[in-house]
């Protein structure tokens, strides 16, 4: 499975990037970065680092620093630290691992280097992929699928984390994410209807720091941030493992539940970044949600058998 | 308990006041009507004729014919007909049960009248709420409860039943459901999250025929074309008795798993008439959200309970 990975690191994003490291099933062809959990020179500095700590051999591409909405968001250090990846030490990084250009033109070029073979997994904010729709329209029917981590969908009373509507990756750019889902490639969204159940506690990444080694200390380490404010502030009995359950969709999505239907994004008002899936059951449907594609949201995960996996998997 | 029941009958209205008319424990104070099922004045003649045919001793109040948003919605005649009643034939009705003034004068006066010791249950839009608030907000303290059917608030993925987003109560008048949620009573939303699970099927509501007598063939007429909406449209197994569940609420609140938190409308755009609640466990809320009153939503319910009392209760 070719996989281009688009990712603002921030935490969960690391996890997602070392569970991804360890699979053989997948190619990784590229690692573009966006702004999200923090800035993007920081995100890239912290994808290079994970590069190297992980032995990853694809390569980095910088992506958008400004989103399409022209607003500019907070970062938010609370959840991810200052440096994006919980305050832990990051030595200077090995710029070689940086390929020249921009992270929308290496997806356009990536694509259309291998039509109908490349699933792009998106677990920051949609605006690298909102750019390279723009530019090259062609690529949506080149691309084989898109799994995204982003949205909340109206599934166990879970509303947004930035807003009491809106998820932070879809938050932070609406536009961005509303073209995205208008686009006709697969979309799968895995949103807090689902993430929220990926809960590491204590003994969980007690356990990876123990099994795993460096990298699983490493994890351990940014996590004691990540849990002053999943504890803390959320009230959560561990950490949520967002973007990891992404990878865990494009290798086993039978543990999952899902529905279809077009997807709207609120892009403005009190509900701006809201994600709204119209079921394809409904008849008649709505004016604004009519003619778009229908997409894919998830409604429920095993999450034992995520995390049971996601250990194995970083621990071989 | 005293009650005054704001409504705009409407088939599911017709069995909540049949259910009203059976319980002693509740004394009816008024009937105010106002627009949405149907007209104003449809729903004035159909709350008359009801409470003829169920033997009510309270008077009815003609209430709101236009919304406080002043958009006007086309009436849902593919759900209750265009009579408001699935089209029964319905005779001249006796116009000495009509008290005169207006729905949202009756219930200002009806409040000041017994402080503390009123409950409101509206099924309706929210019109005639909002125009008492506006015209005496002193009333709000002198509620006991506010009892509502309306909106949906992310709960087993059950989106609006106008649009994707909004149910119909509060996208019929999005402002006065708003300046309702925004006032100092204490208010209870029974939205679709928990009135989808009380479905009356075709063997329920034969029973009732039977077991009712002339008024439940009545009810079991008007869902015939009830269930035409239901079974075809939204393809459910039976007709959905959104508002007989307010009046449940009523009798039963142990019956409904709930959550409290700060309610807002979405007043234009997309989301219009979206209800989102903010749970009141966020750390810091959100400053849209924030300095409103917490009221309650019905995340879950006991359907089995609720259909056996009604049924019982309407059968005695």
């Amino acid at each position: 499975m070719k996989v281009i990975f688009d990712t603002d690191p921030g935490i969960d994003d690391a996890m997602a990037l070392l569970y991804l490291s360890k699979l053989p099933q997948i190619e990784l062809l590229g690692i573009t970065t966006v702004v999200g959990n923090a800035s993007i020179d920081t995100t890239t500095r912290n994808a290079l680092f994970l590069r190297e700590k992980f032995g990853i051999a694809a390569p980095v591409i910088h992506g958008a620093g400004e989103t399409l909405d022209g607003v500019h968001k907070e970062e938010p250090a609370i959840v991810h630290g200052i440096n994006g990846l919980g305050e832990i030490d990051i030595p200077a990084v090995d710029e070689s691992g940086l390929l020249a250009g921009t992270a929308h033109q290496f997806i356009i070029d990536t694509v259309n280097a291998h039509p109908g073979e490349v699933t792009i997994i998106a677990v920051g904010r949609m605006t690298n992929l909102g750019l390279a729709l723009r530019q090259d329209p062609s690529i949506a029917k080149k691309v084989k699928q898109v799994i995204i981590m982003g949205g909340a969908f109206g599934y166990k009373g879970r509303s947004g984390n930035v807003t009491p509507l809106a998820e932070a990756n879809i938050h932070g750019d609406p536009v961005a994410a509303d073209e995205m889902f208008a686009a006709e490639w697969p979309v799968v969204a895995v949103g807090l209807d689902v993430t929220h159940d990926i809960l590491l506690d204590k003994d969980y990444l007690a356990a990876l720091a123990r099994d795993v080694g460096e990298n699983g200390e490493l994890l351990r380490q940014m996590c004691e941030h990540y849990a002053n404010f999943y504890n803390n502030v959320m009230g959560f009995p561990g950490v949520v493992g967002h973007d990891l359950l992404a990878v865990t969709y494009a290798l086993f999505p039978e543990w999952f539940e899902t529905r279809k239907g077009p997807i709207v994004t609120i892009r403005d008002g009190l509900a701006v970044g809201q994600t709204a899936q119209m079921p394809e059951t409904r008849k008649g449907g709505d004016p604004a949600w009519n003619g778009r594609p229908h997409q894919t949201i998830c409604t429920a995960v095993d999450a034992e058998k995520v995390l049971a996996h996601f250990r194995e998997t970083v621990s071989a």
